[in-house]
């Protein structure tokens, strides 16, 4: 890596690597968005399996690039899933994004995503504004899963965080920030019709995980992942009519979207 | 209110008010409509949370405007997580929605659905014939989820329902029936795509839940969720070209529809 | 039968009586393709139903034309629920499709889908070619739910398969491999974007399901289903632009597919 190697130019290699490799992406994931989350990850060139069955996690993950663990919808079982998978990728070096949805909405939520925190180690946490302010301790009682703080107000929530945690924090919004405690990055893009429709902050964590089974580092990793998201979703945009056609052409962008087209509009920033 | 101000101007201000509280639903629905659930509330303006987990039920529904309560995959855990959170929603005052899904079908559902309406008090009963027929004890068994009857053979049953459970009572249909038990409407419109797509009366359900939480009455909120699936279902087909489509400019028009089309183009009488 | 009646003919005839009939097709499904699955069928001219609750299987099952069991999502409680099916449905006469996802990834998933094979006697197993190796013993450990091998490398296997399974099996891949075990066809055709959409596997298995309720025999039943997948998808692939439209696109086009389009269209041929 020399100093006329761009973070931008990295990333487009990340995505051509990502499309040889396809990496295997191990979700246990909410009811509402495993369709879509496998579908992305498909249309980005990754391979997706969702499974959550105790007696097959250790066989499974034998063959996963990365492990995202989604808490969307959330019960008991689904609990002792994560947890056990979470144990078996720390074994294996498999690494963890973790994606807290709804932490700070309810006591379970935030004790569960602290839990999966501490003892998971995941090597990424994808997350919005209020649900970072509740690992943080900095939050009181969020509405629902739909965020109601901006990026801004999480960003030294983020930093503490990713520096408490040892991990890299991605903080999605209308400007993302992501960061590993030390450097940090701003993303700008996307469009508007992105939160009208479900599961998007959890598609984004499932391609962070695609990018976190052949980018150098997290961070790169979660850069990168996030960077696609604003990329696909404002080409999509541009022929969109509302959130149900959105959905789709995201899908259609993914599959095209080239490094050339990644490096060129991404909007990326130091922070 | 006065005489000047006819229910469709006052369905045309709940969709305003829908959009500026973007009331908080609360499903526990079925794993196959999850997704388009979701995506549907948010489309027309409201937050959706789909959450089961009894642990989190006391605190999730402590910031709901309503709660959908559908049996379309019903088992025993989530019929416990059912009649827990009814019973919570009760307590806080939080209207309730019923979707029974295939009561007539199977001896569960009926049973389960027929505990949900006596135990439950829900504020409004959203069904098709069929199961409308089922609920009011005036029909034998039904094959599957889809009806096999009219909405016209189901209107006395509705209004019989009304009166006995205290509640409105929305039946869809090509021609939807809504009543408190006195009062009735029936709704023209919509298109014939419409059942060809899986989970539209449980859409139906969730967007009556969103007017739960800002209209007047049950009876106004009934008929301004299924007057908007209408409208939307409309405009949709005039440029879709089959099923898929439709699902998708279905939610695209419910993110574009404004007061004035959905006055201009409900086609409400009286019953 | 005359030896004018050739099976493009036959299966074009099948497809005018799935419509008239609209069989009720009982799916025990993986949670990640439930939605999909559901919409394939309603658009084709089936009537879907998702049902896994071991008190109402009886009664519903009662109703049905088919039983299909995926394992895509399994657990302890989906398997009880399937082998349970698969008893009533074995009592009724009900044939039951198999598609055993993930076969050869982990030892659950293979041991399982022997399991249903072997006590459920299924009518046809509709599966990728890694999935034929593993149930046919003749695989090692395979990656994910996605196939690492061709279907040319699995006609053996499904041939034998079929023979000692006594059952028709459907192998899908670029060209698809259908055979009872005495007779087998090849279909060409489809669209590369169909690998690029999670759940177009399973939509097949349920279509093929859905043949099975109006079709003169399993190998027939599978025959058609397969060819439906494949003309669909071609004509979607004409306008699509990525595995977002192309999804919705493969819906219209199944639900505007016409006898003479399926007959003109599909790419048969003895194998």
């Amino acid at each position: 890596m020399t100093n006329a190697d761009s973070l931008p130019d990295r990333l487009g290699r990340d995505l051509l690597a990502l499309r040889e490799k396809a990496p295997l992406v191990h979700n246990i994931t909410n009811l509402v968005v495993m369709n879509v989350t496998a579908n992305a990850l498909l249309a980005l060139g990754a391979s997706p399996i969702m499974a959550h069955a105790g007696e097959e996690l250790e066989d499974l993950l034998g063959f996963a690039s990365a492990l995202v663990l989604n808490i969307g919808t959330l019960d008991s079982a689904w609990i002792a899933s994560m947890e056990q998978a979470a144990a078996i990728a720390g074994k294996k070096g498999v690494p963890i994004v973790l994606d807290p949805v709804g932490a700070g909405a309810s006591r379970l939520r935030t004790a569960t995503a602290l839990r999966l925190l501490q003892q998971g180690s995941p090597a990424i946490v994808r997350a919005n504004p209020s649900e970072i302010l509740a690992l943080a301790g900095a939050a009181g009682v969020t509405k629902g899963v739909d965020s109601t703080h901006t990026t801004a107000e999480a960003e030294t929530a983020a930093r503490t965080l990713a520096q408490s945690a040892h991990c890299t924090v991605a903080v999605s919004g209308a400007v993302d920030f992501i960061t590993d405690g030390q450097t940090a990055w701003r993303l700008s893009g996307g469009s508007p019709l992105m939160p009208r429709i479900t599961g998007m902050g959890c598609t984004a964590s499932a391609l962070v995980g695609a990018f976190a089974g052949v980018s150098a580092t997290p961070l790169q990793a979660a850069v990168a992942g996030m960077a696609v998201m604003k990329v696909a979703a404002e080409i999509a945009a541009e022929s969109s009519e509302g959130p149900g056609t959105q959905q789709l052409y995201f899908l259609d962008a993914l599959h095209r979207l080239t490094p050339e087209d990644l490096i060129r509009r991404m909007q990326l920033a130091p922070a």
